[in-house]
């Protein structure tokens, strides 16, 4: 069911507008399955996009860094910033260039980041980070200590105004293109998790935790 | 070596400079292997962040949309853009949630972007793209028409204000915490291509292309 709070003209999905869904729950269903997101802000009339992890609480976004980085001290002055999250399903092969395409799931959530000074808060949004990213590794690490937490400037950024986009399925070709005599179809696309590397410096006897071997993002 | 323009006050890495590197080949290693971009533009005071599919021509990169985008359209004013390219390459678990980092290679173009409306340059633009995505497919594929180029906006980015990031390896930890009972090392992660899937309406008799069924973006 469309939110009716996060359609505005800013975030309505303007080019292939069937592919526009505006409900929360396929918007945190992208965010859930994602870790990555790219954060754009502006310095100065310039944009910059940089990459950077997040967690979700409910309907509030996290982020966090070095309490020194320029990103970070920037969106601490609440300048509006947008936060895009991609996830790439596969290529999409049609007979003609012209309607090649990908399979795809994104996320655009607008809106002014705030610094989460609130020590509880805090300490709840980097264990949603941290959990968000590979659930169980945040009881079996060593805790962050005031040094550290000091160090860190984590970021809220309401999901309120937002918008997703979808594309999924086999190529759309024109219908006089279907008899050209080529290949079409789809090359799924996965991010696929590896066999774990032990650090060096570890005690080749330390088991491999469940949560490192058969991480999946499903 | 560094390359002395790209360097600026605006593309000069803050944060764990060490990881800042501004030579070319590395770029250029980057942006070859991937293929999905985040172009921040802004609009109003707001920055947008939108993912799309780009394409390099020596000392140029290519994004391609509609002419009737929100993104390209305004693009097309000159107005000042963020392209962004970042490849994950692990989870970096270490043994304190604060060393916790992932591997990466990122790289950040900072610069104008302007609608190519040269017809060669447009159409080798469009085939650098396909090309870049897809090596073979261009050729096997119905080209594009006169109505297909004129619905198609094409912008060229130059490669001049850039800087890339990377970190690879093991987690680094605070020499204390070497000690700590907790697996440490990395989680790899790559983009695995699955096995091609058919058009549901193309002949089954015609043979998946190689570039189909071996694609691998290393």
């Amino acid at each position: 069911m469309p939110d009716a709070q996060a359609v505005s003209a800013r975030t309505r999905v303007v080019r292939e507008s069937h592919r526009g869904v505006y409900d929360r729950e396929t918007a945190y269903q992208v965010l859930d399955e994602g870790f990555i997101c790219h954060v754009g802000f502006v310095l100065d009339g310039q944009p910059f996009v940089i990459p950077t992890a997040y967690g979700r609480v409910e309907d509030n976004l996290y982020i966090h860094g070095s309490a020194a980085s320029r990103m970070l001290r920037n969106l601490d002055k609440g300048i509006p910033v947008c936060l895009t999250v991609t996830l790439l399903d596969g290529l999409v092969l049609a007979r003609s260039i012209f309607n090649h395409s990908m399979n795809y799931r994104s996320v655009v959530v607008l809106g002014t980041a705030v610094a989460v000074l609130d020590a509880t808060e805090k300490l709840a949004a980097l264990k949603s980070l941290s959990e968000h990213i590979l659930p169980g590794r945040w009881a079996e690490s060593r805790q962050p200590n005031e040094r550290e937490l000091k160090q860190t400037l984590v970021m809220r950024l309401p999901i309120a105004e937002f918008s997703a986009k979808v594309r999924q399925g086999p190529p759309i070709d024109d219908e006089e293109d279907y008899a050209f005599p080529t290949w079409a179809g789809v090359i799924p696309l996965q991010m696929v998790p590896g066999t774990p590397e032990n650090d060096p410096r570890l005690d080749p006897k330390t088991p491999v935790p469940a949560y490192a071997s058969r991480y999946s993002r499903k």
